[in-house]
């Protein structure tokens, strides 16, 4: 078959590469009903993360299991999966304890951005539907594997509770599906920052009720000019960078919580100024595989509709657009169609 | 009246001063019962944080009212009162969501060691008992306006639950006081880490269950050994340096929390690495007023006794050697007999 390969900064190939096999008896292989390109995945097409020789990439899937390992009990072949983009055996006590991204045998999904791909931990990773879903669902399934989860983990570890406010840092898919997340659960306010007006419509149409174009010390401003000087109850910082951790720390009321899911770059905390504006913070990567049974439910009753934050959608022969789309933020998340 | 002064390094002196009086129409002056050295007075006294000119020291105090301000409402002269360190209008949208340590009018209390003492904010500071307490209950009701308090607030904020396993860095006053918390919260396991065995013994008869005498990475890897290779739900960082923020972040298991109360000196953390770690961490300057009635409570009905922390108790005229007994850890905690 063919898959995406990347060889190093701005080089995605889609190329031929052999096809996946069960290695271990707990792996399945899925036929994947689509795919997409991550936000993470620019770090390294950016030349800001390293990387050793050819990496197979994605790690957002959905599909129809075609195979599975001897030790395989949860799901069978021709049953459809979404499945997180941290693999987990989902029993280890890290995993029982809510925190499937640290599974004590876990890793990282890659090779999904393919027309197969092998998901090894398959019973602790994958998750199945009573059904097969319909083809308008996919795009939204797709979302919950990876860019739902974590806005919605963001969400979570923000403590967002009805009736809160809520301010989102970012409005890349991840921060847009943040605002989702806030709106699900029942937060009164959503402040989407953003600076653009597809974005900022986008963020309305998902449920935020504000939005603050300003950025740095003025977009504070403007946090603490809408909650009347107090700060947000709750913020989720969707981008991992210096300034944008230092606008959700400048945000958030004292006793306020931060969820942090974008992937720090060069941030380093003072503690002494942490300790002063007392902010409840819990960052990481997302345990989506604790939240699939509740989004995938949510996507199957039509509550949410997740995939609207793919807003380029290409046959995944194209998948090296699709990444240049998105690093030139000519699109939000690119859906790549098998 | 006299009062004590640090004029500098070392430099702390009983001395005399004006009586206090009444400032603003929301005072109170109290004359106190009983009042003590903080472990956070000891760093203008080693110099590590700097002054201007002679300070009025004292924050942790009960005693009695003797006037208040016209505008006082809750607390009336010969009402016996405990008083959080931290000042607080317990009022504004930040004492209201249980941050009075945040109050957007508060401060800290000054002038404390000394047998009377003015008190800003005094509805929304003290909290008065519904009679005078016996003799023998003063040292604990003092313990609870700043020392239990803090160790308090550090479990509350490290999140220990009952059956939870917890961890105490530190073996100061506040770390003693954190594991008697622990253990009045329910947890199952507390691991009280300590060198010192008039220390371990305290922390035992607090409520500890488990001594590690290790530190750094020995320490950890001992606590690694204790909870099977998991980690701490919860760790209550008591000490507030670098090599002590870094023992509480390697003993929490991932989605632990980590309740910080030493005041960080020189502590810089960085973004990636706590990413990655998963830990829910809270800290900050101690919302003693919103457990006060709680813990003052406790004491009255016998259930705690937080006043065994103070192993040296001196007439407050020999205040300057309190503080010498504490700096050469000669003492854990001084009381000041008025």
């Amino acid at each position: 078959m063919h898959a995406t390969m990347m060889y190093g900064p701005g080089d995605v190939r889609y190329e031929q590469v052999d096809d996946p096999k069960i290695l271990k008896p707990t792996d399945a292989i899925i036929q994947l009903s689509a795919t997409c390109v991550c936000g993470s995945d620019l770090w390294p097409y950016r030349g800001l993360s390293k990387q050793d020789g050819p990496a197979a990439m994605g790690h957002e899937y959905c599909g129809v299991v075609v195979e599975v390992g001897s030790e395989v009990r949860t799901v069978k072949p021709g049953q459809f999966v979404v499945g997180s983009f941290c693999l987990s055996d989902n029993s280890c006590p890290h995993c029982a304890f809510g925190f499937q991204s640290s599974c004590a045998q876990g890793g990282f999904m890659s090779g999904a951005q393919a027309p197969y791909a092998r998901v090894p931990l398959a019973d602790g990773t994958l998750v199945a539907t009573a059904e097969m879903p319909s083809d308008d669902l996919i795009p939204h399934m797709l979302a919950v594997s990876d860019v739902l989860g974590t806005g919605w983990y963001a969400a979570d570890a923000a403590n967002v509770r009805a009736g809160g406010t809520v301010v989102v840092v970012g409005d890349g898919a991840v921060g847009l599906m943040g605002v989702l997340a806030a709106s699900q659960m029942g937060a009164e306010r959503v402040i989407a920052m953003s600076r653009h007006a597809p974005r900022q419509a986008l963020a309305r149409e998902l449920g935020a009720t504000d939005i603050v174009a300003e950025r740095g010390d003025e977009g504070i401003a403007r946090i603490m000019e809408l909650t009347k000087g107090v700060g947000a109850d709750s913020v989720l910082e969707c981008v991992g960078m210096e300034e944008s951790m230092q606008q959700a720390i400048g945000s958030t009321r004292p006793g306020g919580s931060i969820g942090y899911v974008g992937m720090p770059h060069g941030v380093t905390l003072d503690g002494q100024k942490l300790f002063f504006s007392q902010h409840r913070m819990l960052g990481g990567p997302a345990p989506v595989r604790r939240f699939l049974p509740d989004l995938m439910e949510r996507v199957q009753k039509g509550m949410i509709q997740p995939g609207k934050v793919f807003d380029l959608v290409l046959p995944i022969a194209e998948v090296a657009e699709g990444y240049k789309a998105m690093d030139e933020r000519r699109a939000i998340k690119t859906m790549l169609r098998i």
